[in-house]
This record gives C-alpha cells, sequence and structure tokens, in this order.
C-alpha cells in the first residue's frame, strides 16, 4: 500500500522507519521509550597532558547529569528519556546522587601513554557493567537503547583505539577534543604515537586493544552495544568514543553492527574516518562534539518522526490521490 | 554566565539558539508556536509534460492536508504546530474543508512554457496570500513560521526563477522533482530553457521574474518571507520550492535574508546551488525531497532542543564543575 507522497520523498526518515521495522519485528516501529545510559569514568592519560579540562571535571559531571544541568539532561527531560550515569571508574568515587548507578572498575585507568590502561579483571568489571545497563534497559521496556559517555581525556583513548584497529597514524585521528589548541593538538598526536609504538606488530583482537589502549567506559560501551545485538534492542551511536566503542564491538562481533544506527558527525576530525570503517552514514552533521549521548539525544526527534510518518500516513486508496 | 561544555561544541545548535534570541530580542528563545501555511496552485506548464503526477492530484492533496493523511499533516500534529491550507489557485477549485483558505488568483497559472504565467493582478493577489498567512500566524502568537508548497509542476516552475535569478543553465538546475526518469529531466530542462528564452536579454527585477515564470505559491512564499522579516518573525525555509521564492524574497529586498533559517538540503539536484547564492547551510541533509513544508518541520524538534538548552542548562558556577 503506497503512502501519499513520490516513493522515496521522505529519504532518509524512509530508510530509518524500515531499519525499525525490521529490528522491532513491527509493521509500527516506535522510539518513544528511550534508555540513555551515561558511562563516566577517568584516563590515566590525563597525566600526559592531553586534555583542556582539569580531570576532576569527569566526577563534577557526573553530579551536574544528576541534578539536570549537562547538556544530555536537558535533552533527555525534553525528550522524556530515562537517564542514568553508571560510574564505571573516576579517579575519586561519585557521590550518592538519585540516577548514578556505581560498578567501578577502578579508580581511572592506569596511564596508557606508558603501560596497559586496565587488566583483564577490570576490563570485565567494565564490560559487565554496560551489559547490566543493557539489562536494565530491556527491563524499563525501552525501544533504543543510548549509550553516552563522560570522561576527561577520553578522546585519546579513544584515538588510541580507533589508530589500533584502524592501523592509522595518529597525527590522522587525534583531534582537539574538549578544545586543545593545535600546541596541544600535536602533542597529544605525539603520546598516542609513544603509546601505540608499545604494541607495533602485535595483532591484537579488538578486545585486547581495548584493555591496553582504551578505557572504562569505552568497554562498558562496547560491552553494551554488544549486548543490544544480542537482546534485540536497537542503539544509536553518538559521537567520537561512541563509535570507537561501536568500532571495537563491530570488529569483535560483525553481526552487530546490524544493529546500530548512527546519530551525528562529530566535529571530532577523526570521527570520519571510524564511520567510513563501520559503513556508517549518520543523520546529523550539525559540528557537535560534546560527547555525553548528545548527538544521539538530539537526532532522536528525527527517529520518532519518522516512525510516526510510516506509521500514520493515508495510503493513496485511503486518501483517494491519483498515482503517478 | 559560560555553561557546562567545552565553548561551540553543541556546534549548529548553539549557532540556531543565538539566532533565535536575536530574532525575538529574548535570552530565552523559543520556538513552541509553530504556524506552517501550505500554498496550494496549479501551474499551466503540467500540460508541456514535465510532471510525473497528474495535475488532479494537487487539489486532491489539499483534501489530504486537511483530512490528516499527508506527511505533512502527521508532522504538524507531531509537532503541535498550527496547520493551514491556501488554496491560491489550483485548477478546480478546493473542497470546503476545515483548514482550508481559499485566496484564489485563479484556474492555476498559464502555461509558463508559451506565455507569462500570470498577470500584475494575479501576482498580487497570491502575493496577498502570503502576507495574510502572516498575519493569521503573529495574530495566533506564533514564534516560527514555515511556508510549505504543494503544486503538480511547481519543481519547473522553482527552476525557472532560479535560473532568471542566478543566470544558470536549466541543464543544471532542473531535476526529477517528484519522480521523472532522465527522459523526462531531459524534456522539463528543455521546456525550460525554451520558456527563458522568452525573456532573454531582459534585466528583469525579482518580482517580474516570478510573474513572467514562477507560480501562485511562489508568489505567496515570497510575499510571506518579505512580510516575516518586516513583522519581525522567524522564518523557517524547506526545500526547492521554498528556497525559490526566498530567492525571490531576497533579491528583492536584501534585509529578508537575516529572518530565513534553513531547515534542509533537498534531494533536487538544484536545490544547493539556490542555497549557496542565499550563503545557506541547512540543517538537515536527509534526501527528502517531498516539498509541504515537510523538511522544515523535521527540523523544528532540532530548533526546539537548541532553545531548551540555551535556556536551561546549568552555568559552570551554577553545576561547580571547573572550567578549562
Amino acid at each position: 500500500m503506497l503512502l501519499t507522497k513520490p516513493p522515496g520523498s521522505l529519504g532518509r526518515l524512509e530508510e530509518i522507519a524500515i531499519q525499525l521495522s525490521g529490528m522491532q519485528r513491527s509493521d509500527l516501529p516506535a522510539v518513544n521509550a528511550v534508555y540513555l545510559s551515561i558511562f563516566a569514568a577517568d584516563h590515566g592519560v590525563a597525566a600526559s597532558g592531553v586534555s583542556a579540562f582539569p580531570q576532576e571535571v569527569t566526577v563534577q559531571m557526573v553530579a551536574n547529569f544528576s541534578t539536570g544541568g549537562a547538556a544530555i539532561s536537558v535533552l533527555a527531560e525534553q525528550l522524556g528519556a530515562h537517564l542514568e550515569v553508571v560510574d564505571v571508574g573516576t579517579v575519586t568515587e561519585s557521590a550518592d546522587l538519585p540516577g548514578v548507578i556505581k560498578q567501578r572498575a577502578g579508580p581511572g585507568t592506569a596511564n596508557l601513554h606508558y603501560e596497559d590502561a586496565m587488566s583483564k579483571e577490570q576490563l570485565e568489571i567494565a564490560m559487565a557493567a554496560g551489559r547490566a545497563a543493557v539489562e536494565r534497559a530491556l527491563e524499563s521496556g525501552a525501544q533504543l537503547f543510548i549509550g553516552g559517555d563522560m570522561g576527561i581525556a577520553n578522546t585519546t583513548a579513544a584515538a588510541a583505539v580507533s589508530c589500533s584497529l584502524l592501523n592509522r597514524n595518529p597525527v590522522d585521528l587525534a583531534g582537539p577534543g574538549t578544545g586543545l589548541d593545535s600546541t596541544g593538538v600535536a602533542h597529544k598526536a605525539e603520546v598516542l604515537v609513544e603509546a601505540l609504538a608499545r604494541y607495533q606488530g602485535l595483532d591484537q583482537p579488538p578486545l585486547e586493544v581495548l584493555r591496553c589502549v582504551g578505557g572504562f567506559e569505552l568497554a562498558a560501551l562496547a560491552a553494551a552495544y554488544i549486548s543490544c545485538a544480542q537482546q534485540g534492542i536497537a542503539a544509536l551511536v553518538d559521537g567520537y568514543i561512541t563509535t570507537a566503542a561501536a568500532l571495537v564491538a563491530v570488529r569483535s562481533q560483525p553481526a552487530v553492527r546490524d544493529w546500530l544506527l548512527f546519530s551525528h558527525c562529530s566535529a571530532e576530525p577523526g570521527h570520519r574516518a571510524m564511520l567510513e570503517a563501520l559503513e556508517a552514514d549518520p543523520l546529523l552533521d550539525l559540528g557537535m562534539r560534546l560527547g555525553e549521548g548528545s548527538g544521539a539525544a538530539t537526532a532522536v526527534p528525527l527517529l520518532r518522526l519518522a516512525c510516526s510518518l510510516h506509521n500514520r500516513m493515508a495510503t493513496f486508496a485511503d486518501a483517494g490521490v491519483s498515482e503517478g
């Protein structure tokens, strides 16, 4: 039954509705119930001077998420989305606040500049935190899972992971993050070159790359995406950090790709290379580079409108309109 | 007072909020009240075989807008936007239906392939219809005006207008519209070349171009945009047809440009050239090509989220977060 529009004239909105329809095995796809988990963690590599913000901002922002003042808090409220923050390992433990869950792999990672970011045990704790978030999403009846990130210096860890998996030079994929100047970006690339040199020539599986040069929130996110695919719930990927985690997930288990939707292309220069490697064509390109899941949240209304158009438009026959 | 995010990290959403703040002369910009006027009209040039759909579809779609089955009807409902349809001159008069206003300049335009599309009197009636719509929007307390279009063969008229104003060859700016094949597109370009040849060498003002090769809905839309600027209300421009009307408005009165926001880049190939001429960088690029105001409606949630973020996020001081 053709809807009253030229075929294909709603472009990507038609594609998205069809994808969601397939994932949800429903003729009437919907993303009313959105579950948003932000994974917060600290990074030892901050000590190598790779971020424009001090490390204490991570745990301060956890509180800001909870009290409603952060960008993602405002977005979640506007969308009616469930928002939770999972402390997977900030340097100082997060305060006991509403919506903050603690499943800590440690007080931040070790400095990947000089040593493995985490142990096998820590990797497992962080990944378990990601799986647990998806379990909570499913229990709440969510139709869409969004993972977000918070962690000073986490673009360095994400760049390390993506450079390893894509076999790219850090000079290509390291960017300003929260706001480094060109000297800062050059230093960050140098740190990454030195870090990656330790592993050169090793043909490592994606989860081992994640352990050596990743971060706790990256591990949680990668596990969450794998879990979304296993449990059959669509995941909407955010920006640079979450896409690095998605790359780990897909390289680890290629079938995960089918359960991922991509929300936006970040202003962080290396994001596009990761998206290309994932054959992802995100919906938005608004120059956003905040993380927190903010780009994904911004794309949610497009998914909702896509579903409404798919589910509620009249057919040519219903409306008595002549077909072309 | 800095909000709790790296400066500029919300990209275009920050720009939009600042633009709306300026237009609304308010620290708390808002686009809750959206007024959507679709201008429907027929085009004599349909007789030259330039559309994939028969001409009776225009008036059938007017009814479909009113009864809620069209894409824009669904979008307007989801957005809580006021939707009206203005019949500015379909071949057969629209039925008396809720939300349908008749301010007809005639039973469709003359065939611009062979003669002037409309008389000076018809141009004035159509432009008055556009101004009246903006008056109604203001009376209703609207914070954003969206114009939409419906009219079989109106991409031909829009291409004629933009080729004239941009001094471009129709082969560059004519596209498939609702779904012509390559033979159809070539024929459409040929019709346009023949039509424009009549006016070659004339240095015509934009409103005279509109009269000679435009359409009633294009005239109404151009007048509506001029009126938005005069009355001080932001207008969100949709796709190919509305951008051609915006081009007429801005070429006629350059200050209009400051009151226009651009929602999306259409799949219709010539749209980008018009956007470039207007120095417009639209928010979305989703391959949409439906018209009706559908691309603009799809961008409304982004404007709303931009305003919410601007108005409701905490500052660094509020949240006790360290600045970078």
